[in-house]
């Protein structure tokens, strides 16, 4: 947990903005010892912020080294600008969750793009919750860079530096490269979690009911933060529409093919086309990596029954633990209406034996 | 654990299939004391069966009461329809994953529609694994009943009996009902989840792995048992392609008004389209139950870093015993390439704060 020395964040950082993941960074900046300037247009704000010792409150005189904006998206671009022009030797860089746009803005209002690096720490889905600021929310985090061409290196390697003291890893790519990205991997099932779970509204209770494990998975993000996501969703629009026409398509294609199937319309490709479009799924998922960078299938699922009541879950993990196994996921399967559950286990192949027989040896139902 | 007695479930049962769900069924009835014969036109399979205690070989001279039938969905309705003409007694039912096609066909081949009574006992995941059969695998899992209006009552009771020995709880539904359920709350999840992972087959693996949890969860049953799914599918065409005709038109609207936010098109309703899509997915997602038939909201979640090496969970699941709190649900967040993990640990409103203290006192890292 303990973070990487700064490694030569030379001079006092600006933070303007001081809400959840302002804070956080400037908590971050402290905890590796970087002075930290902080500015926000609300006073209390500012207030509560210096007083979890996040930093000082910027004074006229200072002239930092890096200034990090951290306002909502919508004011980014002309608060980088105004940066730009205050502090005309800093490195200047945000930390919006969608880069082309508030780049291009940022600079045609006004802001020096020779100075000027976007980012985006990408601190995950508890950032949406009440949880206040931390230092430790970005640690173990990406955190990706995004350079214009007109960067200067100094800059680009001053925003490595400053994820690096926040804990965090720097991955670097374009602006554009970034939202096409986020577009696939973010905001896209975001829509699909979204209209999936809408589908439920007008269901009847029964057929809710006897949903399995698969639907929750596929819905648990739908439980989001609508404000949040309906402006992430507004600054990457063009990305976002590319990638769901694609998957419009295939779905399309799919029901097609099962109309055809039917027998609705003329018989056809029917079952070959669903049996392709299972197996490019089986093909894509297995693109994902793992915990530690390893395909996901390269884990062992081992699966045990618990019984629902205080401390059986820690009689398991102390099994775990004492068979010296590390487990890189948990999943716990839910069965309607009883107190019972199924958890999966999953750990590295050469440990599967091991663990199996600590399971069996402290008396676990074990289905390996 | 311990199933239900039999209540009156009389007689021989016939299990015929002696596959993954047919010899759990028959392990499952033996283990509540109930007269298993099984057949199967496989000789080594049904010895496998009988070695494991699953019951006695069929004779000819047999005549059970119960006809259970396991085999794969493409010959189930021939099966259930030789079944009626051999037993011309027995009460008649299977075991497919969708009902109205294999039933009428059933019926059309024969079977007596009075005696015949559909049946899904709902296994969850672990059915497409390699996993041999058990009698505990329908444990606390749904088995869903579904009669034919011609059904007589203690046909359908017997069935009910059935799914009980077996220690399953039985839910009672018409099959074009059952049909269109599990085209909502299974079938089109995996359609999704399928097409989503595919997008992923052609894209750059930077792109890729900036995934985070959400992309994860919703193609986790990408990963799926593809020949077994494309039976699924081909066997309920068009329930699916009538849900996925509402999904598809959701995305279209989605993307149209995506188009209009990113100006391609003429400026419109762009915004409260996206807004509203996102608000009709909270909504959704809150009608799934919880564990215990709560809604998922119900829960407080609490987070908690974990260092990711063995007796760290443990450590944490021996607090929670200690504090006397039932775990509803829990997670592990992955972060790239980093040996770390954030666990949320979801309780019960009431037993969040206790759990918040018994945490800290044991030195973890909450965030609340």
């Amino acid at each position: 947990m303990t973070p990487p020395a700064p490694d030569g964040l030379d001079g006092t950082v600006l933070v303007v903005g001081t809400g959840l993941i302002g804070t956080s960074v400037a908590l971050a900046l402290r905890r590796a010892g970087v002075d930290v300037l902080l500015s926000d247009v609300d006073d209390v704000t500012l207030r509560v912020a210096q007083e979890a010792g996040a930093g000082r409150p910027l004074q006229p005189a200072d002239r930092p080294a890096v200034v990090i904006v951290a306002v909502p998206p919508r004011h980014a671009s002309q608060v980088l600008a105004a940066a730009s022009r205050d502090f005309p030797e800093a490195t200047l860089t945000d930390v919006t969750s969608v880069k082309q746009g508030v780049l291009a803005e940022a600079v045609s209002l006004g802001a020096d793009p020779t100075r000027l690096v976007g980012g985006h720490p990408m601190a995950g889905r508890e950032v949406s919750g009440a949880a206040g600021a931390r230092a430790d929310l970005l640690d173990d985090r990406l955190w990706v860079v995004t350079p214009l061409p007109s960067s200067g290196i100094e800059h680009v390697r001053a925003v490595h530096r400053l994820a690096t003291a926040c804990g965090a890893y720097p991955v670097e790519m374009g602006a554009a490269d970034h939202d096409t990205a986020v577009a696939l991997v973010s905001h896209m099932p975001q829509i699909l979690s979204s209209v999936l779970a809408a589908q439920l509204i007008d269901a009847d209770p029964d057929h809710v009911r006897i949903a399995g494990q698969g639907l929750r998975d596929m819905t648990r993000i739908a439980a989001s933060n609508v404000p949040m996501w309906s402006d992430i969703l507004s600054a990457n629009p063009g990305p976002v529409a590319d990638v769901l026409d694609g998957v419009v398509g295939e779905l399309q294609r799919t029901a097609l093919a099962l109309r055809e199937m039917a027998g609705t319309v003329g018989r056809g490709d029917g079952p070959s086309v669903v049996t392709e479009v299972l197996t490019a799924g089986v093909a894509g998922q297995q693109r994902i990596p793992g915990k530690h960078g390893a395909a996901p299938s390269a884990y062992r699922e081992i699966s045990v029954i618990v019984a629902d009541k205080p401390g059986e879950l820690a009689r398991l993990f102390a099994a775990i633990g004492d068979a010296e196994v590390n487990l890189e996921d948990i999943r716990i399967e839910h069965v309607f209406g009883r107190p019972s559950g199924l958890v999966a286990l999953f750990v590295r192949p050469e440990a599967g034996e091991r663990l199996i027989d600590a399971l069996a040896t402290h008396g676990f139902d074990v289905r390996a």
